[in-house]
């Protein structure tokens, strides 16, 4: 079975997302950051690795855009995932013993109408959601909660006191999926590209024409700063079609005339907005 | 004298970036929060309130563009600010002493090849750069060490063991002068604003036309995620000029045709890049 790496432990958001979109026809390994899931899949000890990118409340992870630029993966595909929260806690504790609560700060963040009704309650950061479930199992403790998926409840034997406890339901994050090589779907893709525009006037506006005067969709406009010079970036676009369609290879040689440099980062399947299923595990 | 707000502790790079731009003649106000300093602003507590919203090597300070959307002050100002990161210690501590050492994450990742050469040295991630001189400060310890600006040194009265230790000595930070009203500056001023695009095809090539087609000057294009509406995104744009010119009100004029939704944030002077000096305070 072929393996995907992705960041954070067991019944983290990205291993819900991986699952949907192998069919959980894969396996998954857990890594402690970002950057070690682009090593994974550099060095080819997976052949998968997923990453998210984008949440439709928080906005892009920027570091994610910065590893895509200094690696040499692929983009294969995205997957869109509905992100719902949930209070849980050692079987038998009560809302009302909860004195403090565990979880990833935008976790925390996003659901702070829900728990400003909690009185007293000191709310505690921690580096990813799964984890803060890991800490409330082995503490066994009676009068603390943790915020993440409904995998990690069960992963961890955690009850789940409240569902969908987040302030905003329109809440999906973007995945992408990666991979040392191309993999091609036949429709509805999309082309991610990474690009420096020369310093000319209206460089962007150029740039931005190669696609406009072809009729070609942007989904999404990212820039980052370019270290080394200073008040100058680099732009991440996302626009419809594929890398073995005319129109889109021309719209790139277009592009090399005004771009100082490009990469394309892929051509793949336009994601679904999943919600993400359950899954018991047999070790 | 006229009161500046801004985030962080005194001795903070945003402290040492407002008495810059005002040339000392200001009290600058701590507050524990970048939404505390809008709203000292909003409330008239401060005449003016200082924000980062830029460094040139890790990127925006998203939370800010968010702030300016949501909050009706203007933008009377920038400066770039160079970052020169300092090591620091209760005196009579020597490098070799040095156990733990205390600043920002961002802090810590701009030194992390100094860093790197201390052998079996802990990182511990704080608030800010100020509070973790402050920590030090208070703790009298001889084997921990901060990263904080050298104004927090004497502040504290922290003994500075090496100067300048990023990585990338071409690390600036662009902050944001508010105010409640206009201050309208004669010549060399760039324009800040926020737009959203409506639904129609190469919609964000053709508001970058408004600016293209009058030979205006974009300097930096944001997009931010939009609450409710997964995948639309606000476009924040600075580019040269301001709003007395014609040519300037005309374009704005234009892009009401294809925006949605504009909003102005400020016309001022362009900002210079300083190297912050050092203040003796009197109390």
């Amino acid at each position: 079975m072929k393996r995907v790496a992705f960041q954070g432990e067991m019944g983290a958001y990205s291993e819900v997302a991986a699952s949907e979109f192998f069919n959980r026809d894969v396996i998954v390994i857990p890594k402690p950051s970002f950057s070690d899931v682009f090593d994974a899949v550099s060095t080819g000890e997976t052949e998968y690795g997923i990453i998210p990118i984008e949440n439709s409340l928080t906005g892009s992870i920027h570091e994610n855009y910065d590893l895509l630029l200094e690696h040499d993966l692929v983009i294969i595909g995205e997957i869109k995932l509905r992100i719902v929260h949930n209070l849980m806690v050692n079987p038998g504790t009560r809302l009302e013993d909860i004195r403090r609560v565990y979880s990833h700060p935008q976790a925390l963040s996003q659901c702070k109408d829900f728990l400003a009704q909690l009185d007293g309650v000191e709310l505690i950061s921690v580096y990813d959601t799964a984890g803060a479930a890991i800490r409330i199992r082995e503490t066994g403790s009676r009068d603390e909660a943790s915020i993440a998926s409904e995998q990690a409840a069960l992963d961890y034997g955690l009850e789940i006191i409240k569902s969908g406890i987040e302030s905003n339901h329109l809440n999906f994050t973007r995945f992408l999926i990666l991979s040392q090589s191309l993999e091609y779907e036949a429709k509805n893709s999309k082309t991610s590209i990474v690009f420096s525009a020369k310093n000319i006037p209206g460089a962007l506006f150029k740039s931005l024409s190669v696609f406009a005067l072809r009729d070609i969709d942007l989904y999404k406009i990212e820039s980052r700063p370019i270290h080394g010079t200073p008040w100058e970036y680099m732009f991440y676009l996302d626009f419809n079609g594929d890398m073995r369609q005319d129109v889109i290879r021309r719209a790139i040689n277009h592009l090399e005339e005004i771009a100082r440099f490009i990469k394309v980062l892929g051509s793949y399947r336009k994601g679904e907005e999943v919600i993400g299923r359950i899954q018991e595990r047999h070790d």
